[in-house]
């Protein structure tokens, strides 16, 4: 029999000694395994612009000791939990070699998780019920969820309030959906809570990591990194390819697509929810920048993360039903950003077992779903080209995969 | 018999010294009249940001002697001579009020504007076919008119070729068909053609005033101004509100939106020509900055000053049916920008005179065809806002018409 094949979902917004303590621990856990991961596009999960472009977090994870890297197209890996989960896990499975799905979690509460998936799987009328009247009340989809379990399983809300359990229920609901057979490795996170952002204790969070670099405290930065992926930030920022901070591009093109936008336009855009198309106008006109738009537009039902969402795919123009139609078919190719020589064996292998097919390039594919996936992908990454000083609208085509030794 | 009004169609972009030799001229030739402008809005004739907001202008207008200030929506005032001007006189008609219209000539060739205008209205075969020639061997409309009418008029090629003279014909052509019997000043250009960026020889175009300025030689660019004018340049540079330069955010703006659009889409817009949609949508992709897209987008067909204009138009979303509204229906109301004692007598006197209604602030007119003037007017304002650091997206409609003494 082959060797294990583990598979990983990642944004590496950058790679910092968190992902390299989860990498580490994996393959402790699975000697001889080879580690292929699934990596976020241009907009990351939260809503937005990723720090590194996709090819330099590719290489980052080559680096670090990942041997194949494929890319989740931004529509999506700029999606909710659900989504983006489901996005990751079908590219993972269309490889037909990956055996085992490996992520971080914040706390030892896996024992309930089983319980949680059982029940969100059957819905049983009591928990539905509890469901819709914590929506009534105004929560968010997630948060609803959450109170709604924490009704049968105490404590289940706090523990899905932590963003890497809530992803992790995130696989495991997929998985069993699709009857996908991958075992799960859970590894305790080390160090700071997803979105902390300080440095207190333990190793820091990408957030964290982001943050300080960005009001210039590039040092503290770069100590939460490994040190070749810390030199490939840096190679980055000195070819003005870092992007954060303010963004004041970011504004001025949002305000501008809002101004020019009718409010029945508007409700035509991806997961645009009921009413929120007046607010986001009203609130684009009278708000100096992109922190306050979004500080007066996010509520207890719309969390900041998901109105961040909304407003890249304003951006990038991602309609309502194109939106629906990825959540129904889900990924249909497979993009390679790297491989290093055993990633270039499971790409041999790969002719044989995958069930989606591959791409080493910006190609054009056949079917008409398949290049709206591609057409999103592109007006994404030269969005982001347009963010940064040293941005280049012509990279994603000219991209190949980065092949690396041994 | 009142005392004569005499009209001037202006964008004051800045108000200079030769704006002041026009006024100067006019009233000399026409003791005791009262000097009514019709002025452009945010985006000018040759279809570029404003230097200065039209509130600023409007001011430096009367503070050098014109007495009532109207506005030129975006609508007319960002377009080709023929609707530019139309749009302007028929406001100028509109206050029932104005007798004479005086405009700038670049020479004494106003003998043969007449049989110019004769040849135009009654469009003689042998000047179709000529026109038509010439369209054909790829002259812009305005050239091909030119070189038709140079068979009939030697020396008329020349003539129209420099702008003034070409809006010169437009005014009298318009005026002609509509019947609007003004009396015409035509007042000689005292000093540099209408573009030209140099200081050399008498007194300096606006061309030239804003590109001294905008590169830092401001001291040379004041001696262009008369004082008051210059000293509202000064404090409008002081409160970051004076536009132009390479416009880094408007070329993120346009390749934007010709990045989220499709050829059908650019068609609808206005003036888009067969064919150009693509070209823009191909050197939009290849071209580093608005200057070099420019550069490749012009052609003898095409000149820089259409091309300006069309992505003015797609930044404003000015579309191609509500356009050809604009050009058969011409502006639906009269807006107040400024007013004197003598321009307040004015108005007092167009509640019976005017065949417009009278708009002195930004409201909400009652026919769906003046709100879309009105909504694009808004438009127009807040991308001009959003070019300046001082910008102030509520400007527009906070303002209201500066009434000053005596």
């Amino acid at each position: 029999m082959e060797n294990p094949v583990v598979g990983i979902v990642a944004e590496y917004n950058p790679f910092h000694l968190g992902h390299a303590h989860h990498l580490k621990a994996t393959k402790a856990r699975l000697p001889g395994a080879a580690v292929v991961a699934v990596l976020s596009s241009h907009f990351v999960q939260r809503g937005e612009p990723a720090f590194l472009d996709k090819w330099t977090r590719a290489e980052m994870a080559l680096s670090e000791g990942v041997d194949l890297v494929l890319g989740l197209p931004t529509a999506f890996s700029c999606h909710q939990a659900g989504i983006f989960a489901a996005g990751a896990l079908d590219v993972l499975w269309g490889t037909g070699l990956v055996t085992h799905l490996s992520f971080g979690v914040e706390d030892d509460g896996e024992d309930s998780m089983d319980t949680i998936v059982g029940i969100l799987m059957h819905e049983p009328p009591g928990f539905k019920q509890s469901l819709r009247r914590h929506l009534e009340e105004g929560h968010s989809f997630v948060e609803a969820r959450s109170l709604a379990l924490e009704e049968w399983i105490p404590g289940a809300a706090a523990r899905l309030r932590r963003p890497n359990n809530n992803l992790a229920l995130a696989y495991r609901l997929h998985a069993r959906r699709k009857g996908y057979p991958f075992r799960f490795l859970a590894v305790p996170r080390k160090g700071a809570a997803y979105h902390d952002p300080s440095f207190t204790e333990g190793l820091p969070s990408a957030t964290a990591i982001r943050a300080h670099w960005l009001r210039g405290d590039r040092a503290q930065a770069l100590e939460g990194l490994p040190p070749r992926s810390g030199a490939l930030l840096v190679r980055e920022a000195d070819r003005g390819r870092v992007c954060g901070g303010p963004l004041p591009l970011w504004w001025a093109l949002l305000r501008h697509i809002l101004d020019r936008s009718t409010p029945e336009e508007l409700r035509e855009s991806a997961e645009m929810a009921e009413g929120l198309e007046h607010k986001l106008l009203k609130e684009a006109r009278e708000t100096r920048d992109y922190e306050q738009f979004l500080q007066r537009t996010v509520s207890r039902r719309y969390p900041r993360s998901r109105i961040q969402r909304l407003c890249v795919h304003l951006l990038l123009r991602h309609d309502h039903w194109f939106n629906r139609a990825t959540q129904r078919l889900g990924p249909s190719w497979i993009s390679v950003l790297g491989a290093n020589g055993q990633g270039r064996k499971l790409l041999r292998r790969m002719r044989q077992t995958a069930t989606l097919p591959l791409f080493s390039r910006f190609a054009c594919p056949p079917d008409p779903y398949s290049r709206g996936i591609l057409a999103l992908e592109g007006r994404a990454s030269r969005l982001w080209e347009s963010l940064v000083p040293g941005g280049d609208p012509e990279r994603e085509p000219r991209s190949r995969p980065l092949m690396t030794g041994p």
